[in-house]
């Protein structure tokens, strides 16, 4: 069983949680920053944030399994070494020659891909990638996500009929967190600025 | 320690290695395609492939992992994983805006960062991402791929101060494949044509 807690407390002591004034990719500011780039230096954390991740989803029905570029790729990754699932591999860029295919691996048509993100806002980078399976034919009906920072993401993906499941939600990091790691009035301040 | 030949059929029987008349990126053609898009479906395959390339490299001295995106992204995240070796992330397409960084993950400057690449022809992709790397302040000195082409690629890396090291090379490749498994007339004189 995962310890939420302490993930929450190894992300923020590598400065993947931050508290104060940030500004999102929409323009708005948000007094938490939530990034889990810098997990790819931290394998165990990694691995550690992967099996969380599973646990949401080890009983659904999956054939396959695909990471939104770049930051699940690794999460996605290390849930397929460790369980054996084939994997597929979405491009980020845009195709530069034509023979050049945006979903890489292999899959037959109908077969069910569960669908890996690490934080979820309003869940266009995951919608993006969901399409791009769907158009391939691959059927997507779940996506699991790190952290669902409740801003619209679950909404969006409910109203194109995918299920989204979350190892935590932002509430509850921001519960969790400064029960567990030593924090400063600023912090303490763009907390209850949230909540 | 690894069996080349096994890992060889393995990677014939998913169609990652064929014989016929295929056109390079460069234009020229080959009667040789060796693609290892599709280990991601594998993921038994791509740990072996990983394993196998660990060994070229397991004494050399390194802080650090990274592989060329894309298809070298799973096996650079397996040897990670595997040996707690941290990893960077290089991106791919363009920086879309300004504070979007083209390497992610913690490092130290001077630190040595292994490169990872599954095939290598002339060399560039590997050579753009030894750049970003040193652009950025982490020492590139080697470079590990699956199979060198023999196409220029280590004397380009040669030039720039890099190590190449191979688990296999083209012509190993064959030489040891068609003792491995079964080819018809036309694959082997595709070979022949080569050889």
């Amino acid at each position: 069983m995962v310890d939420k807690k302490r993930l929450l407390e190894r992300l923020y002591k590598i400065g993947g949680i931050k508290f104060g004034t940030f500004t999102l990719k929409s323009g708005a500011t948000s007094p938490v920053y939530i990034d889990l780039r810098q997990i790819v230096s931290y394998p165990d954390l990694l691995r550690d944030i992967a099996t969380a991740m599973w646990a949401q989803v080890a009983s659904i029905n999956k054939d396959l399994i695909c990471g939104v570029p770049y930051t699940a790729l690794p999460i996605a990754t290390c849930m397929s070494l460790e369980h054996n699932m084939p994997m597929l591999l979405v491009r980020k860029e845009q195709k530069d020659y034509g023979t050049k295919k945006m979903v890489e691996g292999v899959f037959d048509k109908g077969q069910t891909c569960l669908v890996v993100e690490d934080v979820i806002t309003s869940g266009g980078s995951v919608l993006t990638t969901c399409e791009l399976l769907t158009t391939t034919g691959v059927a997507v009906k779940d996506i699991v996500v790190f952290i669902d920072r409740c801003q619209g993401g679950n909404e969006n993906i409910v109203n194109k009929g995918y299920h989204l499941h979350a190892v935590m939600t932002l509430p509850e990091v921001l519960e969790l967190l400064p029960r567990q790691v030593e924090l400063n009035d600023e912090e303490r301040a763009a907390i209850a600025s949230f909540t």
